[in-house]
């Protein structure tokens, strides 16, 4: 069965796919035994189905290694006295290691490109090189510092999206990222928005996560930060957002206008306390918002499946709507919308021909999926991250089986130990 | 690693339980290898974690039969034009085959005792029976029909209630349980009140899941549903009400007064829009609310990890407030509180001398149980349905290393389906 997720034909019950290097190269009916005699390997999926991979936009990887370290706080009490003291310890080697964990973490549930904002970019650029993941980087920067400083960290985000734009065999696209507008002053998002227009290279942010935020924005500068950005020419570039959840009807229509992607991270939003984001509504004005986890220490865990779940449930509830977010809206949110919050839907996101080889494998036999009434629906409100067996990306296996076979999880998790050892 | 879930002792890092019998022996620091040495079997657990098993407080088992079969759709065209035509057929055998598939996936996901309210229950009992699992048993009667077969529903009732109760080595207890304020007339449910009375046998029904009903119950009677059951001495017995989404502050005050039970559905009640329940004012009050999955159908799954996820998620969201429902709060909201809601917490719920060997194992190993910081907070937020490799109840393993030992899975599977084609 194919879950292709290709507009107006989303399912194909009965069908096969082919892979020809890193590209997707015939999606349609089950060929004759001559042709499929043809291709140097046939997999058999009978009882399984095949989907594209998750796309998870907006995440930390490395912060893994803060998972559960504190849990259940007041947001300020939680940054300022649990995660910034920890995270300002962090080195390289902290983030290779956490990145490394989250990675592994990534694949076994299914997602087969992701968005990540840090620091030590190079380590995640090499986790990414080594592990076969896809992933679309940048060095978030926090401009709460001297000039110098703030100048420092824009040379190195820049460097950094010049030096990995498109290497590993293209896997590895980058943008550029002011941290938020609550952490950067505006002339300084100003410089972000002017390299990123030079490089031809998109933008992330974060955008009205809390309440509080919104209120400094008015505060400091007499705007809502969507006119705030909108006035910087950060919404004139292809831009990502961030959770977007404190948003007025008015700013919705600007995102709308602007094409801005939104980054709708439902399980962190609900954890920290933070709010739902209005997707709905944004839905209606013809947005295409992606999914993703956040770091894992505000999730706590990295699980895209989840995130889809979550997409397809809350808004229901808090709207007391039960068709709010169908089922294949909240799927294609975890995948084809995903693929274009990241800038990269004519490459991923569905099984069409052309497009890369990104594609996962879903176990249908566990009594959870019984009767197989409906995939999609099985999909986003049955299933779990166990039931992916095999994940390939860029047309190379990376788990078959539920084993990883570019990393050494036993390594990766003995060292994401040790680092967080180090610096506790 | 022990979560006890016992009060003020909830985790003890190292230690060890025994089991003799059906009931906790021991529980408490790791003894010597000679008293070791006198125990017939001894399981080592490092890098596992033990756990009371999950108690679903609110079900329709057979109803997983339903899974998928219809999503997103308003809920009176859900229930008239899909649920209740299929229900309509179901017999005996679609109760039978429905009821083992979902106890199969409870066990699957570490539920050792669930609540089930449904037709054709001698059916229900003898999967419970033959399964090994634990359940608080009732027929669920829809009063609006003939007083003639409102007699025949409460005798049936009736009659299985005293059958059944404390069948199966005492894992069966039973209930009486008129389905629901608007669907049965108040002197229906006086006749469930009194007969479950003179049985010593407590109430079950489900309370104000959706808006609508609320208003119904006022227009019809002039009363709120809760006012409406306390006037028909429903609150006078010992009762546990499921859903309770809409209730004003002075109906949880009445709640609260009477000790009543409540079953959290967060699942179901997103997911079919009805609204999220007032959990944190619950607690505020002193009441211990369970959790429940509700019928697969309206779901679509009965891992109850996800409603513990969700119990701690969502009211965090709701109420951007970031402590609301710890994650401790939660877990034994799934546990102990479970326990309490069907009236069990002498024998189940936590790990404790004298209780019955109801437990769980689960595996801590995944990249997403890392660093373990926090076991609770990982069960919460990090767990996955799979990471639970070995279910004991009364005992006795019914999985281990997750395979099933008292049912066979492949049977009902193929069972299951075959039963729904019979009826679509």
């Amino acid at each position: 069965m194919l879950i292709t997720m290709k507009e107006g034909e989303e399912v194909i019950k009965r069908g096969a796919m082919a892979v020809e290097g890193s590209a997707i190269t015939y999606v349609g009916a089950v060929p004759s035994e001559e042709i499929l005699s043809t291709y140097d390997e046939v997999v058999e999926c009978e009882g399984r189905a095949l989907m594209p991979g998750l796309i998870n936009t907006h995440g930390h990887a490395a912060m893994s290694l803060l998972r559960g370290y504190a849990d259940d706080l007041p947001l300020q009490t939680w940054l300022e006295e649990k995660m910034w003291p920890l995270e300002a310890k962090f080195t390289g080697r902290q983030v290779y290691a956490g990145t490394a964990l989250s990675v592994i973490e990534m694949i076994k549930s299914g997602t087969t490109c992701f968005v990540d904002m840090y620091d030590h970019m190079d380590q995640v650029g090499q986790v990414v090189l080594e592990s076969g993941m896809r992933a679309r980087l940048c060095r978030g920067s926090i401009g709460l510092v001297s000039e110098a400083e703030q100048l420092e960290k824009l040379r190195e985000a820049v460097q950094f999206a010049r030096d990995w734009n498109r290497q590993a065999d293209g896997r590895i696209t980058t943008m550029l990222a002011p941290h938020a507008p609550y952490t950067c002053p505006p002339d300084y998002i100003r410089k972000f928005v002017d390299k990123a227009a030079e490089l031809n290279l998109p933008l992330h942010t974060h955008l009205s996560e809390t309440v509080r935020e919104v209120e400094q924005n008015v505060a400091d500068y007499g705007l809502r930060p969507v006119e705030h950005l909108r006035q910087l020419g950060f919404f004139d570039l292809p831009s990502l957002v961030a959770h977007a959840v404190h948003l007025t009807d008015e700013e919705i229509d600007v995102l709308a206008d602007y094409d801005v992607k939104v980054a709708h991270n439902p399980g962190s939003n609900l954890k920290l306390g933070s709010g739902i984001a209005p997707v709905p509504k944004m839905l209606e004005k013809g947005m295409r918002p992606g999914l993703g986890t956040d770091g894992a220490a505000s999730n706590n865990n990295l699980d895209m499946l989840e995130e889809v779940h979550l997409a397809a449930m809350i808004h229901k509830g808090i709207n007391e709507d039960p068709v709010a977010v169908p089922a294949l809206t909240a799927l294609k949110m975890g995948t084809l919308y995903g693929a274009e919050c990241v800038f990269l839907e004519q490459e991923i996101g569905s099984l069409e021909v052309g497009k890369k080889a990104d594609f996962i494998i879903i176990d249908l036999s566990g009594p959870h999926m019984q009767p197989l009434h409906d995939v999609v629906s099985h999909m986003v409100y049955s299933a779990s991250r166990n039931d992916i067996l095999d994940v390939y990306i860029d047309g190379k296996p990376v788990m078959r089986n539920r084993e990883l076979l570019t990393i050494d999880e036993e390594k990766v998790i003995f060292e994401a130990n040790q680092a967080f050892q180090e610096i506790k």
